[in-house]
């Protein structure tokens, strides 16, 4: 029987590049695997595929529950694709906390402590001596940059840093350069309602019984959302009232000066303060040096609560 | 701060020497690493020691909270060290089923679906280029015919096979022969008390609200439990009664013949009964070809109770 590969909900380059990149060394293994997608493909990623011409995997938005499944880029239930059992995963491979899965029989798990899940597949690639076609490197490359905000995020190691150097110089391009092209191409302000960019690329946590949701932009300049910011926020609000949130948080990441505005629902307005230990304004904060959801933000939030 | 690596409470060889290896590895690799061990050091693992000239690992009977651990050969809580919170663990190397550790932040986690953990640490030592010593040769191949029962276990892998042999030829031993030896070595028979025989290799688990405890012996012969069975009986009873236990059951493992004569408590009677499917005696049934806690009897035990 067929195993599918599929990264998280709301899935990012780097799920998505994981599911396809994956899926294809072990069909290069000579097994009978396939990519598929639980959510929509953003704008970044639809530049990557489209720039390597590589087709986006299937979406699947609800497993029928009897498919083997692999799950690449996350490793927590709350996260997976809709229909799935914990006893149907055959496989992980993450560079997330460890998320609670529990199964009945032994299976493959690959956890490391890089920025992005291609960083690993690379190495997978390489461990199991299988090349890696022009395609697949332009796919690891866009979610090795993508994930680490090109090298800036506090999660990058020297290992995505060296293989991503890699990759780039085998397919002939600037790491800076492309890295912007794709940041740039990625940037939903333009193209999204303010619900969708909040959505975009967004995860919902529960932590000591309290449901809260983390979503993050990243944009190249914080005077691109001057424009949509009170549409944001009315949004926020919107998605707290409809999930029974206890907050929302939004990170507006500007990857040049390296640091993220956080903005929330009016009523997370203390909350925050205490969590991070800083003065905010009404429904935002900017805080300096902040650049990843998972390292600076996630774990502030979770202690707060506990 | 020193990272303490450590296997599961009740450690068998496996656990010892992959903590022992894995350690070794550590510190060849630069880090600040010490072995530790939870609990007693079996007959088995105790000649491995012997004969290789390896140091026993510190006993830790209980951390004090604020350590550095590496969980080797188990990744779940009620298995691991007293004193262990989750989010002291910073990284696993296991090959059983996923436990549902949960942490805050991202960790080393490597799970694989081979006989021995000591297996994966062969191939670990081999990714970070890293000599591995006579005697950490000796250390992983015990580990490896210990826990793949010489090839025996439906658990072992070709890979599992693979690097036993290359360990075996570097240090000029018979496979077949050394097993032996070291399975009589081990045999707890005529060293232990009948309460100890069933605690030397034992793991307590929790489904469906049942607590339930699976012993493991593994001998040459089931003739060589005769003179004790009533005894291991009694002390079964003694300790279901102790820990509140829905049953207990233990596996003495003829690895000759390949099959287990399980044991259990009187009241568990009917319940091995229909787990298995098969006709059992008051309080013993024999398994032919069953020789794999994790594999043949926790997950009947498993799906039975769910």
């Amino acid at each position: 029987m067929k195993t599918y590969v599929v990264g998280h909900q709301n899935p990012d380059t780097d799920s998505i590049c994981a599911a396809v990149t994956y899926a294809n060394l072990r069909k290069e293994l000579g097994e009978e695997v396939e990519a598929i997608r639980s959510g929509k493909i953003n704008a970044e990623t639809e530049f990557v595929l489209d720039k390597f011409e590589v087709e986006a995997p299937k979406l699947v938005k609800k497993l029928k529950g009897d498919e083997k499944v692999v799950l690449v880029d996350h490793n927590e239930m709350s996260q997976a694709i809709s229909g799935l059992d914990m006893n149907q995963i055959v496989g992980i491979v993450d560079h997330h906390r460890l998320g609670g899965i529990e199964t009945d029989g032994p299976i493959f798990f690959k956890n490391e402590t890089v920025g992005s899940t291609c960083t690993i597949i690379t190495k997978l690639y390489k461990e199991n001596g299988v090349e890696v076609s022009d395609q697949m490197a332009g796919l690891l490359l866009s979610a090795i940059l993508s994930d680490t905000v090109i090298f800036r995020s506090p999660t990058c190691t020297d290992v995505d840093k060296e293989i991503a150097k890699e990759l780039a110089k085998r397919l002939d391009l600037d790491i800076e350069k492309y890295g912007i092209e794709l940041f740039k191409a990625g940037s939903v302000i333009s193209t999204l309602s303010p619900r969708e960019i909040i959505e975009n690329d967004y995860k919902e946590y529960e932590f000591a019984g309290d449901l809260i949701g983390v979503g993050q932009i990243e944009i190249m300049s914080l005077s691109e959302i001057d424009e949509v910011k009170e549409d944001l926020l009315e949004a926020i609000e919107e998605i707290v009232e409809e999930k029974g949130y206890k907050f929302l948080v939004l990170m507006v990441t500007d990857i040049i000066a390296e640091g993220s505005l956080l903005l929330f629902n009016n009523e997370a307005n203390s909350d925050i303060s205490q969590a991070f230990s800083v003065d905010v304004k009404e429904t935002e904060v900017y805080l300096d040096a902040v650049l990843s959801r998972k390292k600076q933000v996630v774990p502030v939030l979770s202690d707060y609560l506990a």
